[in-house]
């Protein structure tokens, strides 16, 4: 054993509590720690940092027999579920919080609109130690098992390296069966080509579906899209200070 | 003129096409430049950079007979409205994105669940160089009148001193009659200690509503809070990369 007594745990993820990733990620959590489930109660991929503050919350305790832990669905965005759980639902403080595993990428530009990280960085922001898992697959039914061992090893070296508060982990695996080995990364630079794509409705409206190619911009050996197009598993370690620091002295020389 | 020819100026919000605060933004904007207007049909406050690419997004045309401007509201959140604008509606890319003026804060932490900054920050990750404004006031009846020449100084200096892509201003107002002037600050450190308060519906099912004090975490001068409770205009520089550096070299010596 890693501690002293079980680790307890937050699972959570976008995809909603049905999906095979969460439950795939509370199986595993299972045999680490004692486990406490808030994740939404539908599909929330894309929804970035939503929070609910202008409506209700409706939040539902559902049984796991199998595990035998608390499960409970929410209404609420990824963020609505960890402040729920954290602030609300929750005896204790977890002593860690994951999320996922999210069915697609959230590597380089795509945390910037991830549900799955923005429970992470959520839990950072509570002072919850977190990591955020995705698989490069947006298949329901994509096999899980090449990565199983690489999820408990993290999880684990996170617990045993004493992971600190508001410590981040964005970490995305390659959907490649033969994984090369973890790499530490920088978010790389990337952009999406947005594509929209114009139909009419039934009644004659015009609507627009967003769509894309995404575009890496640097092929830095650094960078977690490096790490992934080479068949690694990419951890970036993620903040929310979002100042650019590198801008400030440049904008104090404004006559403002 | 700071420019040779009129610049082009996109603007949008979070509070929806018809708060008061962007109807102030179109006018302002329009002694400026030339103004295109692509915002949310209805208030959509703490989206954070929520996109919408699992269903369809509505777009239409409205009539601006006051300004002569192309006008378009749009169900999308205001990420989308920036990526339906720059890479649909406009036939060349705007010089510059104006978001807001958003009815309430948007320093410190609450830029992660802004609707107004993500428009800011989708329009940084576009390549066009952004500006949030924000009021410390919710009222939509707030006279906007104290902080007018300010957002005009401070779009006009951008332009003047050839605000780069990716460039993203969080410039945020006290609702003060009295302004000191204009500091270039970091994103303190701050937290919500967050409460949810506990009903029951007319049918007798729980729910939840969040709810909770905003804390400041330091007193740095260089803060976006102290700024503002000094009675000053606070402007960070703002980025979407959110590696946290400092921790790469302290993750690389776990045994991964």
């Amino acid at each position: 054993m890693f501690m002293k007594k079980k680790p307890l745990i937050l699972v959570t993820n976008d995809d909603g509590i049905n999906a095979p990733g969460i439950r795939i990620l509370i199986k595993l959590m299972s045999e680490i720690g004692d486990v406490f489930v808030v994740a939404p109660n539908k599909p929330r991929s894309g929804c970035s940092q939503s929070i609910t503050f202008n409506s209700i919350i409706n939040c539902r305790e559902i049984n796991n027999k199998t595990f035998n832990l608390k499960e409970y669905e929410c209404s609420g965005t990824p963020a609505d579920c960890v402040k729920l759980a954290i602030n609300e639902l929750m005896t204790k403080k977890p002593d860690l919080c994951v999320s996922g595993i999210n069915h697609g990428s959230n590597s380089s530009i795509n945390v910037l609109y991830s549900g799955t990280m923005s429970a992470a960085i959520e839990a950072g922001v509570q002072g919850i130690p977190s990591i955020g898992f995705s698989l490069l697959n947006h298949s329901w039914d994509v096999d899980f098992n090449p990565i199983i061992p690489f999820v408990m090893r993290i999880v684990k070296n996170s617990i045993l390296n004493k992971i600190s508060p508001k410590t981040i982990l964005n970490v995305n695996f390659p959907s490649s069966k033969k994984i090369n080995g973890i790499k530490i990364c920088k978010q790389a630079k990337a952009h999406w080509n947005e594509k929209f794509i114009k139909r009419k409705s039934p009644t004659g409206e015009k609507y627009y579906w967003l769509s894309g190619d995404f575009q890496i911009d640097e092929n830095s050996k650094d960078s977690d899209e490096w790490a992934l197009a080479n068949g690694y598993i990419s951890i970036v370690p993620t903040h929310f200070d979002y100042t650019n620091y590198g801008l400030i002295n440049k904008l104090k020389k404004w006559d403002l």
